[in-house]
């Protein structure tokens, strides 16, 4: 395996000018896979552009809780979240003194992601929730679930609001196997889901296309503890169990997420999870038992 | 006070092929004041038609805990929903494989919500949160933010990406004090806060317009328990006293919280937040005690 670094997000944007130079869109369309950590303000010249330019049509979150880190509740379950359409597509205008953006979304778009939610869901319990707002969102909302309902045949589906779907995540989250949903619901929803699971510290993400990956975690770069050793590494650890189990090394992913619930058992932990330890302490210490 | 009843929503549908009958028209036309219930799956057409009809541009969620009922965290906060404009507007298409939604921000839509939220925030502790998503909808969220800043200016007010926000709600729900947001984020994150707070079936709403306002719990119609009489009534009950608040009897409105409150100290309380009393009773005993 070889690894090159490349600079991009606000960093790059002060260094060169642009969040995205033109080496690290060179290293990323050679790279087979791509392992991303926070950008910053800039993440949707980066983050996006990467998940559009090699169609990462799905983002993968599953949402679990750790052994010994405190939750809100009980959790386990993947989202599959649309990852390229709906308001992502940056089809925005403003005309005089009204602005407009388009919701797109289309039917191959969703067949995609929702053939990948099918296959999570056979790996588990065959259970999927379609996540949508059609009760107003009649015509788009209502195309997705519809053309997601006929990939889903077969499996245990059912349907919820998002609206209704939020407030299900706190009461009740273990009702949730598989959620399959649109773009912009599922960028709230995930983060969401991570705050009930203990913590967004704690959250990997996988943007799968058909080609190419992007691995990262699911929080952003939160420059007010930059610098203070006190970020959590374990989202974009398990970010990187996820990346081999993709590369079709689920050996390494096992080794990876044994070694982070061995860290949590050991009491070496972040402040976010109730320790006292810092980023490199605890990012060290994984890598020392794996 | 005269009170008028009208048919609508789906039993409307059902009896009379129409979720708004032209009778319930007419009389929210004449009506100073609506009060609504919940409509079932039919509430675009009748929630957001009444919305839209009479320009109730602000939807005002208050969000606090309520004692001896128990809540995932405390939280005292009112979300100032802009109710009539963003994916709402109802303007949908689908094109050959391709489904398109507009969401639309106007100048005017903007000021009018955010002087509301101004208003809130000089009762309560001049502090607003805006929630948007700027960073990924630069041009039409970042339009929202910044006539909203404008019309904020004195106040204290600060920023958060929706997917931050809907985090924050279970994270660290005190943060937040008076919340701005568009419509379809306000939609998610009142239910989410809602829940935060003890349950969906405590919520109050208020639909405010220049002219006219409308009532509603913010929950829905929950068919699934409709008829078994363990639907929680204090969400509607509260709806009332936000309603005789606008109709400047904030006298009414404090009998009607401080009844509300003695029931739920007395322990006369739906199965939804750990009693064992049926709508009915709970309604009837908080009529006694008025
Ligand atoms: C940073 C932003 C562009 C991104 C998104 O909205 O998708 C992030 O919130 C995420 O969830 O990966
Ligand atoms: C029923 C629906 C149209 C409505 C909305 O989405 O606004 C409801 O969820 C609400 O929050 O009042």
């Amino acid at each position: 395996m070889e690894i090159k670094m490349a600079e991009a997000g606000d960093v790059a944007l002060r260094k060169y000018g642009t969040a995205m130079p033109q080496e690290a869109l060179r290293l990323a369309d050679a790279a087979d896979v791509i392992f991303k950590g926070p950008i910053g303000e800039s993440a949707y010249d980066v983050t996006s552009l990467i998940r559009m330019r090699y169609t990462l049509y799905a983002n993968i979150r599953p949402v679990k809780n750790l052994p010994g880190v405190p939750a809100v509740r009980e959790i386990d379950c993947v989202f599959v979240r649309e990852n390229v359409e709906d308001v992502y597509v940056g089809a925005e205008y403003k005309v005089g003194d009204v602005a407009i953006a388009l919701k797109v979304i289309t039917e191959k778009g969703t067949r995609r992601v929702a053939r990948m939610a099918r296959k999570y869901a056979e790996m588990r319990r065959r259970r999927v929730t379609i996540v949508h707002k059609a009760n107003v969102l009649r015509v788009v909302d209502g195309f997705f679930r519809d053309i997601a309902l006929e990939e889903l045949k077969g499996l245990e589906v059912d349907q919820m609001y998002v609206d209704a779907a939020a407030m299900e995540l706190v009461r009740n989250p273990k009702r949730f196997d598989v959620v399959l949903t649109m773009n912009q619901y599922g960028d709230i929803l995930t983060d969401l889901a991570a705050q009930v699971a203990g913590g967004i510290g704690l959250a990997p993400s996988g943007n799968i296309g058909d080609a190419k990956a992007m691995f990262e975690p699911v929080h952003g770069a939160a420059f007010d503890i930059a610098g203070k050793g006190v970020a959590n590494p374990i989202a974009t650890i398990l970010s990187a169990a996820m990346m081999f189990e993709w590369m079709g090394r689920g050996d390494v992913a096992e080794k990876i997420r044994g070694a982070v619930e061995k860290s949590i058992e050991a009491g070496v932990k972040t402040p976010d999870i109730g320790g006292d330890k810092s980023t490199i302490e605890v990012g060290k210490f994984i890598a020392s038992i794996l």
